[in-house]
């Protein structure tokens, strides 16, 4: 069961800390063996492991001393400069220094960009990581990238979110030929901004890529497509309305079942049921973290209000990534297409 | 219970035509007293009403002869340079000549702005109308806006977007001091594109305007808003995402709850219920319309899959919106920041 991974995890992210962190990713390192590594203040980490039954904490795992904290309202360059003892900074150069496979954090995503590109790097030829999301639908789930890590892209940036993207999709989602879209306000060619024009013309020619088009908002979640390509201002709005109004929905819909006064018991037992079952097919938590595609290592990025479970998943997809060798293809998906981007990017 | 507004209402528009037009208008001017004129095929038009009971018809309505249908997939420029007779084009114009006071269509929303542009023309100062729609949440429901008149914007445009949809939901939405944000990525100012920051800039200074700053994603369905700004872009995704997921979420949850095996019968019943009223509160056909600003004349713009209900809400809310004389509310709030539009035109 135990394996030779090792994983840097950020204790000290993420709403809840070291009190969901280190729990969540103790029972990953149960199930895939993988030896972890708290990053953060060691006596916070030290009090919740001090909590936590023996059976959860028979696995390999040490701690590494990290003594600053980020504060959520701190500027990413800001961090990267004066908070040099920061878990997350801490954390990703274990990984650039060897000693760690992967970085997972739930902390300030701005910073786990930052830190990922100016400590890990990038991979030679990515101008712009990108945060990718896997977002649950009626059928399968999908990827959407970038999220967030760019506000603002150009065509080869989109392309090659495209390629890293594909990539990630075939290893981990296991989709055998991902379908890849380019987010536009429709789906005949010609229709978008000049941006989103371009990129299509570069995704039309990509080598090994089963690019599909433009594909609408209403496609993330009910079209024919895999992985959905934008811009991380799109991307990110796209994300926080899903969360938005999956909360609304819900919300309504409980309501509407639960107290309309007729058989209002039964409604509530059936509706109960109902919804855990619901919030488990549409639970961020249940694909756990975003990864931060087009570094040297391995981040993952985790939502600030990450409960145990989507720590977990987090930290087992980080673990599956590095047994699969995603890296690799993910290199080797930039590499069958890297004339086209010097192409693109000289233009 | 007769008034003396005249609204001219593009009857082949939609993916039903006439079939749900000309009852969904019929019926709104049973309500409002307004006058309907129906613009497209006449023997088309007449052939649905032959089918329709007589009280229904017990209202002030005409015929205007259009001999051109728009098809979906012809580009606007086109539909503007060579139907000149279709029936978006002669509604577009009776407008223009002062014989209605306002346009309703579900066709070619392209085609509509398009006309609306070059036959009904702009207001002076405005160089971009943009289409607002009304999105429902938990509480109170929002405008956003633009979703989809404008590929890419300006800061000004953003800015004339806001003061425009400000003056919409105060007079029809009845917001006493409606909450105006810029969808963003982020609550701080500074967060965004540039072209959000200059706008955020020229908001922040605007009179009689309450501005609150950036929203996020997630505000447009759960925050503290009322009007939600947008490029055309970002608003067109952002909406149909809605759609899209609505529609998913409401699938597995339907699903869940009436095939469970457990008491599936009333489980069934409840949800049905419980569907029924979920519908309506979420159902875009209630809000109808979504209207075209900036224009000198008015215009609605319905959904292309709009129901009788939806044609009727439309159709309802631009006799309103004439009888409330909103159109000289947004010429106001327009020439109150006149100064500060042409600056930033200029810079």
């Amino acid at each position: 069961m135990k394996n030779n991974n090792i994983l840097a995890v950020d204790a000290m992210g993420g709403d809840f800390g070291p009190s969901v962190v280190v729990p969540g990713a103790l029972q990953a390192a149960k199930q895939c063996g993988a030896k972890i590594l708290f990053v953060g203040l060691e006596d916070k980490i030290q009090e919740v492991l001090d909590t936590l039954p023996d059976d959860l904490k028979a696995v390999d795992y040490s701690i590494v001393h990290a003594s600053q904290v980020v504060e959520m309202n701190e500027k990413p360059s800001d961090i990267l400069r004066q908070k040099k003892d920061s878990s997350i900074q801490v954390a990703c150069r274990l990984v650039k220094d060897g000693e760690a496979h992967a970085v997972i954090s739930a902390g300030h995503s701005g910073a786990c960009v930052a830190c990922g590109m100016f400590i890990i790097g990038r991979i030679s030829g990515v101008e712009r990581p990108c945060l990718a999301t896997i977002m649950p639908s009626k059928t399968t789930p999908r990827l959407l990238l970038d999220v967030g890590a760019n506000v603002e892209c150009k065509p080869y940036h989109l392309f090659q979110f495209a390629l890293m993207g594909a990539a990630f999709a075939k290893d981990i989602l296991e989709y055998e030929e991902p379908r890849v879209g380019i987010l536009s306000i429709g789906e005949e060619e010609g229709k978008g901004t000049s941006t989103v024009k371009e990129a299509y013309d570069l995704l039309k020619v990509a080598q090994h890529l089963n690019f599909v088009g433009n594909v609408e908002g209403r496609d993330i979640f009910i079209g024919d497509v895999d992985v959905v390509v934008c811009d991380g201002f799109v991307g990110n709005i796209a994300l926080k309305l899903s969360e938005g109004l999956a909360f609304s929905l819900t919300h309504v819909l409980k309501k509407e079942l639960t107290g309309n006064g007729l058989l209002p018991k039964i409604g509530a037992f059936l509706a109960k049921k109902a919804f855990l079952k619901f919030k488990k097919k549409i639970d961020y938590a249940e694909y756990g973290g975003a990864p931060l595609l087009g570094l040297k290592g391995i981040s993952f990025v985790c939502h600030g209000s990450s409960n145990k479970r989507a720590i977990e998943s987090a930290v087992l997809m980080a673990n599956t990534y590095i047994e699969k060798d995603t890296h690799n293809k993910l290199l080797n998906s930039l590499k069958e297409n890297e004339e086209l981007t010097s192409f693109a990017r000289s233009v």
